[in-house]
């Protein structure tokens, strides 16, 4: 990171994601202002980020007390003082373009002109809400997954009319906070992670509507199968690792297969109320709805088991 | 189980899956008998087998000495001794329908009448060569995934002739052994494994060729994203966690972007040469073709902690 930095950043809109981008600064050291217009958002923000910073604490993911860590977060209603002076801006505000649009209306004016401004939009690209911006060239989108405190990833999506040095300056920022930016190089309808997850998912939905497995089985394809080597290896590098003379031995093996796949499925069915009744009548079989909160503070305790064993895992056998 | 087994299981195919489902049973207490017609093969696959378990060994994987579950394989160069009065027949032969054929074909005479056969056939399915045999009933797919003692999936794909009773043996036989069999309810090209996975592959090269992103930056979209919780959960049981009120909830909002990403994909391209070659050109920049075996084993070493870490959490944690 650029000495010249203050290490302060804004955090805009305190829901959910917005306290987990929170975390991920202050536990790297920056001061965090958070803002957000609505006042018993305000007021809720900084018990749920020391719950979260608590659980962190009993799985060793934090290295300092979690009081000195709180301590370089504040919470401001007033967004040209949350924004006064700061290095960096992550907006994470509801994801439509009418609530965007008047923040980045307001940022364009309000945040120093120095500042890169990145939106934590999962799908709207940015050009969808910064085009009539002065200093749009600074804006861009920095996608991140929930929560990014424990899973890392950060895709960062210029607009066409990002400049190609607030892409740079924005990875260096996610890498100097323990995140792990990756470029995609222009606008794509759902950026790559969703991407991904959707054609799997588009898979698995046709799988299950055909019959060929329960909805269960289906998931344990991924959980005790796939999904094992794609906790440390993505796609390309695990067929690298296939075949015994890598990828372009392993798609002349199994390209056609692939192939096969790609061709059943050249006619997409939206995920229609029939499908989706018997997808959800299995899973509430499986884990009702009265569990469904209990389940998400087990599988945030998994991800913080896993966090841990990545580090030590990386630092005993390499990664 | 049934009381009525004796835990003796055969092994026909010695290569690297073959020696992989030895470990399995064994571990699990079985009697096995590994036949392989080369005696090269032969005379290699108890050294091999060694090697592994003391790797296991290594990371708390197995709860007896080395010894002890080496002495419990004995290799057989006679088909017929090597089945005489066993359990089942796990066949792991070369994967095209030339080298099964003859394999079912003496199994179909020589395997005890209760035994079932399963094949650990990746994509072949069990119709295209057991058609001919007089028990066809009793042969099925048993898909593992490789290396089947540390990634537990198993997919049971039934040809049409196969009796419900045997698939439901099968099962039992794999829990019996600590593998996590699922069960397709028909034949499907890739089964279910291969089609999620070539799914998302198919994407990925899609989006690599678009220039949307670098090989590396699309691996790290799985590796620190998506596939943390994918090593734990599989995909429905993720979405139904992602949105409040469960997996319908997810697909209202949701199903239209997946529905988009899906219509944009009709024409599938096959992996092309060209294609090909600008993804191994990146991959060779990674890891050098001289680095592969060794990486190899690094992601052995990842999985084997990785079973540990899991196998933990789901005691802590719960699963």
């Amino acid at each position: 990171m650029s000495d010249s930095l203050q290490r302060i950043a804004t955090v805009v809109g305190a829901g959910l994601v917005g306290a987990g981008w929170a975390i991920v600064f202050a536990r790297a050291g920056w001061t965090v202002r958070i803002f957000d217009t609505l006042q018993t958002t305000r007021d809720g923000v900084l018990t749920l980020i020391e719950g979260n910073l608590r659980d962190l604490a009993r799985f060793d993911l934090i290295n300092e007390p979690v009081e000195k860590i709180l301590a370089r977060i504040s919470v401001h209603a007033d967004l040209g003082a949350a924004v006064s002076g700061v290095d960096y801006v992550q907006e994470s505000v509801f994801e439509t373009v009418a609530a965007k649009r008047p923040v980045y209306e307001a940022l364009d004016t309000l945040a120093p002109a120095g500042a890169p401004i990145g939106s934590s939009s999962s799908g709207i690209p940015a050009s969808a809400f910064t085009e009539g911006c002065k200093t749009r060239a600074r804006m861009l989108i920095a996608h991140p997954v929930n929560p990014p405190y424990l899973v890392p990833l950060v895709e960062l999506v210029p607009a066409p009319w990002t400049e190609v040095g607030v892409v740079d300056s924005v990875y260096k920022v996610m890498s100097d906070v323990g995140q792990e930016p990756i470029r995609i190089r222009h606008e794509v309808e759902g950026f790559v992670l969703n991407r991904l997850q959707g054609a799997l998912l588009n898979e698995a939905w046709a799988l299950f509507d055909e019959g060929a497995a329960s909805a269960a089985d289906i998931d344990k394809t991924i959980s005790v199968g796939l999904g094992l080597r794609w906790s440390f290896m993505g796609p390309f590098e695990t067929i690298d690792l296939n075949a015994p003379r890598g990828v372009a031995d392993y798609a002349a093996r199994l390209g056609p297969l692939y192939h096969g796949v790609a061709k059943s499925r050249t006619t997409p069915q939206a995920w229609n109320a029939d499908l989706i009744s018997r997808v959800e009548a299995e899973r509430r079989t499986e884990l009702s709805a009265a569990d469904l909160d209990a389940r998400r503070a087990w599988r945030d305790r998994r991800l913080m088991a896993l966090a841990a064993h990545k580090a030590k895992a990386a630092k005993e056998i390499g990664s």
